[in-house]
């Protein structure tokens, strides 16, 4: 078995509206900075260990598709490294 | 000007206590998956054009700065890519 750590991306779909990202956006315009989008995602750090990389990923995407990531919403997105 | 999307990866400081996390990993452990850690982030994805990557970089470290990051128990992660 080894170490990896799987980082998991989940960002809302293209059209599915994000009220915490405009109301960021607008405060940062408050602020004098000039942007053009804002967009937020939230990440997982996962610490696991599987016998292979494809392992390590099969067993994370499961977890993104059971748990963290709601697919009406959104997409998400895994990176695996070792640790 | 030269349009670039930064990306901000805010995270909390090792030791301040995340019940978010928690709660997500006792979910997967009740779930049946086989995890040693997770961490969660916030992740802003910020489209803004600047004259170059290390103004780019600077505009979006006072954005962190100022509003996106709590320096009290936040660390932040900016990477600058051209759009």
């Amino acid at each position: 078995m080894t170490a990896y750590t799987a980082t998991v991306t989940v960002r809302l779909k293209h059209g599915v509206l994000d009220p915490e990202a405009k109301t960021t956006q607008r405060a940062l315009d408050r602020l004098g900075f000039e942007l053009s989008a804002l967009r937020s995602a939230d990440q997982y750090e996962i610490d696991l260990e599987a016998p292979s990389t494809g392992k390590a990923r099969e067993q994370v995407t499961e977890m993104a598709d059971r748990l963290l990531a709601n697919p009406t919403i959104h997409d998400y997105e895994v990176q695996i490294s070792e640790r």
